[in-house]
Formats: structure tokens, sequence, C-alpha cells
């Protein structure tokens, strides 16, 4: 069971994370690649930063939206969707072998993530794309998205495209009956107390999740996804980095 | 001796130069990166022309800067330019990949062009950045920049680094007494019959340019800049093709 | 009974419409504000323009969207909605102060336009924001927005701010028996033929259209909305012109 | 003797500065107008706060540079340096009126106002551009300039614009003995001693300036530049208006 977290989300003079603090104690840096976040030099020093730390580096693309950071959706042809994705991919592949790293997955940010998980158009459109620029890769890339209950169409798809799916987990967050998240907006929708993360983790790792209602519901997760914006986020993470790796 | 054009330089729903008219006729597409023009979905259109023509295709980056078409001279560090060298070609390596076709070479644009050429810094971060992505090619990626009567300090930098440079030449510029491109502001510095066009291309494949003054200097050209803007242009690059490719 | 039409769409060297040709034959120019078209120079040449033949100048405003051209509806709060439509009517309205021209209007674009009308919050909140504007204004400035049969909901809400309203129509745009433009995908929607394009602007002169299935409906309008993309289309404004000033 | 203080610098979800803080204790807030920093909603937000505190506003223009933050010299030519001044103050301008209040002055931000003060053609631009706006406007904005040592040339050519200046100086930057500040990268050239720092807000106060040799210097200075990006500062914020304002 990996941790990854979204890195690299600074943009010219304008700073956001601790990338420094969060980076030793996760496994995979989810990097923007400058549509949405980042820039060339900010995409370069996060590479060095997860080189450092033996940190997979997984392509964040979004939309490309800074003012937004990606969280609007925004009307895209499927076309036009993998080829924003090939660009983003392919530029972080640049400023990474720049470094004598290779990018190791694909994780879509944003509206464009929750676009993806709702739109088997839009799905199709990334893996389609992800499978393109796997021709010529020794590692494949995999494609990085939101674990559900039942996996089934995603992985289908995919597995026609011949793209490795893996699927993430959210330490922080509260699952309906569905196995979906619970709405931010709801009360108790985000959990705050380290040992209810601790124990969710660890359910993940067991392959289920407790429901807000205390169902258990089976859920499969290659990965969780943390946070770094804040002490208290960080301090999380490195508990989690500790049962995860003992 | 090749004919290499910009391409691709339209943008959302801006249209720039002629591509479907003039790629028949040249060798060496240099495709605009999203950053000074273009966007994702103009660069996968201009591959697939330049595919279907069997032109080369190269990786044209510029300044970040549409509203100034990559024509101003925008100060970066050394290591900007090689970051944002390498995102931009990364960027089209992928979208061309997504079509099943590699970027060959890089021909910086406009300002960022210009800069190269005065200032060993950032001709040398340029020659490194192209450098570091050859090392997982199997095509080493060239580098094309402008011919001088004296290429020696270009080469030796760029052979420390193992990249191999393409010299351009212009097929429809007045060149000045130490073999440089006259200022098009001067009168008679852009050529626009065609038959002194020709006789000039004719002269770079012997090896040589007859100077505003009417003086013989050796000039090697590997490449002939043409345009695609107009009619009149494309009308030009056509009997050079042909004069080329008899 | 006027003519508008949208103008000043260039963006740094990419050039849109032929604003110096169509600019004679119109009455109201909607001037891009730098958000999906034109930047601050632009701007100002086609302030210039309109002010040399005497026509009106509006603000255009739209989403921040040049790749997309303010065509994709981009999600926002009212307050945003509310503060983009002040940023851009004020930048143009300095830019033509500098010009000693004033913006008697604002056209909000595209897809700002699409979601003004289908949205009664995204029109409120454009209604408020220029109502502020006009506190400190001697000549008011009117909202255009698009004709409907029965205008009252619009109206009232507008008038409950003191903004006027000027309603256009399509010259070239075949409507439905409900009014409302007839999509642009289906066949027959919009009108080449500028004997039909005529009789259009005479029935809108007379207060009603003749839908597409040969209904007669009354519409009120008080400005055609026209094109000067081509030849072609400003013909017919030429022609539109000399009918409506004989 | 005022302060002033760079404000509305966060752009989108990046948070830059800490106005909330500062705001109580300045008297003239330079907003960023979203071509360096800021967005329509962060200029609103500001323009609220500065109201809530009956601070001034004034207009902080720069280089359409988010990537370098307008730090970066863009050339331009000096219309197109009008122009972008008076978009910025526009938008700037409507935004306030939005919010009930009146923009009061103009001071050029990063290279903007280093270009300024070096280039006579650029300062020109910029003092024709806010003399043009004045024309419409009961109470004529103001100029913000670097307080010299000898301001007889920018004077002289404001005063034929009828545009009236104000001086900065800098509570925490050393001057030379020519008056000009020392550049930062030589040591001693920042103050960090709040003894010191209120020390120079008293002589600037009293129309001097001790140089970094130890010279008493005549500067005649309207406001003083100080900054919100720092608990310290903040704090040394608090202290000088106490001391300005006792």
């Amino acid at each position: 069971m990996k941790l990854n977290c979204d890195m690299g989300e600074s943009f010219g003079q304008w700073k956001m994370g601790n990338d420094a603090a969060v980076m030793p104690w996760v496994d995979m840096a989810n990097i923007a690649c400058g549509f949405h976040a980042s820039d060339p030099d900010h995409m370069s020093e996060t590479v060095m930063l997860a080189k450092a730390h033996q940190v997979d580096v997984g392509a964040h693309p979004g939309y490309d939206d800074k003012e937004g950071f990606g969280r609007r959706s925004i009307p895209h042809s499927h076309q036009a969707i993998a080829n924003l994705v090939a660009y983003q991919v392919g530029a972080l592949s640049a400023i990474s072998q720049y470094h004598g790293v290779e990018v190791s997955y694909v994780k879509p940010h944003g509206a464009l993530y929750n676009d993806m998980m709702a739109d088997e158009g839009i799905f199709t459109a990334i893996v389609e794309s992800v499978s393109k620029l796997n021709l010529n890769r020794k590692t494949p890339l995999k494609l990085m998205i939101l674990a559900r209950v039942d996996n089934t169409a995603y992985s289908a798809l995919a597995s026609k495209y011949q793209v490795e799916l893996l699927f993430e987990a959210f330490a922080d967050r509260a699952y309906d009956e569905q196995g979906l998240l619970v709405a931010r907006s709801l009360p108790g929708s985000v959990y705050h107390d380290s040992t209810r993360i601790r124990q969710q983790v660890a359910e993940f790792s067991a392959g289920y999740v407790t429901t807000i209602s205390g169902t258990k519901l089976k859920l499969r997760a290659d990965s969780i996804c943390v946070h770094g914006d804040n002490d208290e986020s960080i301090a999380v993470v490195k508990t989690l980095h500790g049962d995860l790796h003992p």
C-alpha cells in the first residue's frame, strides 16, 4: 500500500504546499504539469526532490485553468482531452528525463479526474492517450483512478487498451454506502482525527472500508491519497508512513 | 538541402499560416509547442499533416508569450531556459508519439532563437537540455541554429554535449559582409523576386552566399527556412521544392 | 434599427475579422475586452476605428478563455460573474477614455451570453454589475441581450436595477416557433441568401419575425447582430446598412 | 507622511501576503490589477478590505507576466505601455466603483516601475495615459514614483501633462550617495532592525535620509513603501503606523 500526494503546485512566485516536508514520507508524487498549476521550473525542482527521496514520479495533468486551479469542468471534445493529457505527460516526461527519472504513472487532477470517473468517453480518451504513449516505453505508464466498490467497467476498458490501472483511496474522507466519497459539504465527510485516519488506512490495506453508517464495504486500493498542505496533514502522512513501512 | 517551415502557429480559433498548402512542398516542419503559439489540438493536427506528407517533425519552442508571439526577449536564468525547452520538446514528443511519429530536431523560435545565437550561456543551456533528452532516445534530436560563416564556437560546444547541429539559411533574406542577415528595417533586406530567391538557394546548395554588396561568402547550410504565410510565399516554396527535388 | 457587430477579436499577431472593412457600415461595435479575445493594443485600435466612423462603442466581456474563444461555459459564482464583467467593462472604458470616447453599452459574449439568457442568477449578477458602474456615469450603460418573444422577466429584473435593456435579433439565423434561434447544427438554421436576410431585417423593423415553419411571431428588436468575418458577410452588412439608412 | 503597501497579490487558489493583517496599519493600498498578479475576485476582495479600513485605493499595474510576477522587463512600444496602464487602471476603477470606492492614484509595479524610472519614453507614456484618464474624473489620479534627490525632470514632464506626482521612499532600504537604493545583492542593503527603520522614516518625515556611508541627503517623500509579507514586516508596519499617527 503506497502513499501518493499532489506536489509541484506552486506557480511562479506563488507557493503552495510544503513539498520538501512531505516528500520524505510518501511513495508517489503526483506532479502538476503547468496547466492547472506549476511551471517548467517548479516541475523541475519537484522532480529533483522526488528523485532525492526515491519517490515515484507521476504526471498530474489538469484542465488549462490556473485561475480555477483545474477544479472547474471545462467542456472539451474527447480528442482534445487525449491531446491535453499527452501534452502534459510529455512535458513532465521530458523534465524528468532531464533529471534521469522516468514518469511511471498518470493521475488526472481535479475536475478532469471527476469528469474521467463520470464520463466513459473522457475515461476512454485518457486511457487511449496513455496507451499510445506506452508504445514507445520500456516500462508502461499506469493510470491512477478512484477506487470504486465495482471497478469492472473501468478495468474492462483499460485492459482493452492494455493500460494497467492503479486504484486510489482517501485516508481522510468518509465513504458512503455506495463506496463513494461523502461530499465535502456534508457533516462528517472529512476525518481530522489521526486514529480514525490510521484505522481507515489499515482497513484499505485489508481490502475494505467502513462507511459513514458503519457498514463494511469491500474496496480494493493500491494507493492512498494524502495531503501536504499544512503541518497537521504532514504529521498524519508521517504517521501513516510509519504504519505502512514499519 | 532541405526546406524547413514554421508550422502549427494557429491558436484556438485564431488561424495563422496555411499549413495544409505548404506542407506538401517542405521537408521539415518546425511545430510550435504551445508557449508562443499553438495548443495541444493544433499541435496534434499539424503532426498528422506532417505525417501524411512524410515531413520531418521538429519542435519549435519559444518564450511563454502568446501576446508577443515569442518575439520579445524575456529574461530567464539558464536553468529556466533548459527547463522550458525540455518542457516544450517533451510536449510535442508525446503529441507526436500519439500519432506514431518521432520528433527529430529542435529549432528555437523568435527571441529565444536570437538569444541563443547571441548568448553562449543560453546556447549551452539549450544544447544541454537537448543532450539530456537524447539519453533516452534511439535517434537523437538534432538542434537547428543559424548558419554563420564561422560556426566553430557553436560546433565545439555542441559536440561537447554530443548534440548534432543543423545549420539553416534564409532563402529570401539578404546577407551582409559578416554573413549575418541584413536587418529587416533596412532597404533590400528581404527578397521578393523568385529568381533572386532561387539563385540564393542554389548558392546555399553550392556552399556559399552572395552578400548584399556582391561578395561571395562561404556558408554551410543543411536546411533553408521558407514561409507559408501567403499565396506568394507558398508559390516560392513550391518552386524551390521543384529545384531541390527535381 | 441599428446594426451591431463583434469587433476587436484579434489577439497579438493573430488577426480575426475585417474590422476596417465592416466598421463603416455598422452602428454599434461590440469590442472584446481581453479575456476571450483582444488585448490592450487591439482594443485601443478598435476604439479609434469606431471613433473615426462615429460608431457606438460597446463592451463585449467574456469568460477568461482565449483557447476556447469564450465559447465554453466555465463555472463561476455569481459574484465572480459580476467581478469579471466589471473588470472588462472598466478596462475598455479606460481605453475608450484614452481616445475621448465613452462606452455606451455592454453585450456579454459567447458562453457568458448564453449563460446569462439561461440562468437568472447570472443575468442578475450582470445587471447588478452594470447598475453599480452606472452610479458614477452621466450616461448610463445599457445591457444588450437576446430578443425573446416574451421579455417580461428580463425587463422586470433589469428595471429593478434601473438598467436599460437593448434587444438584439439575428439577421441571418432562422427562428423557431418559440422565437428561439434554430440550433446551428440543424439544416436551414443559417441564412446565406441576402434576399432572405434583408427580408428578415425588414420584418424585425416592423416588429415581427417569420419562423422556420412560416409562422409570424411578434419580436421586438433594437439592434441586429451582423458579422464581419468574410467578404460575403461584409457585403450583406453593406446592403443592410443601405436598407436601414437610405 | 503616509504608508503604502502592495496588496491583492494573490491569484486564484494561490495566496500571497497577509492583506487582512496589514491593511489596518497602512494609508494606501497598491492593488494588483490582474496582469502580474491578482484576478477580478481578489481585486474585489482587496478593495472591500481597503474600504473597511478607509485606506486609499491605488492601481498597481504591471507587465502581463504572472509567471515572472511582473519582475521581468518585457519590451513594449510606448503606445503599448500607455494601453496596458489604461487597461489595468480602468479594470480596478470599475471593480472599485462596484464597491463605491474611487481609485486615487497609480503606482506601476516591478519591472514596469523600474523601466518608468529609467526610460523617459516609458515615463511619458504612463504620465500621458494617466492624464487622459483624468479628463473624465472629478478627483484626478496621481502617479506614484520613486523619490530621487533631484526630481526636476520627472516633475517637469508630469506637470506638462498636469499629472500630480507622489514620491515614495523605502523604510527598510539603504540609500547610496546618489540617493538611489543600494542593490539588494549588496551587504547592508536591507534593514531588518526596527530602530533603524523607524529612524529612517523619521528622517523622511523631516525631508532627508542618511546614506549607507553616513551622509545626510535631502529627499522629499510623500509616502513610505512598507511590506505585509510576514509577521516581522507587519510588526514593523504597526510600529511605523504608531509613530506617524500617534
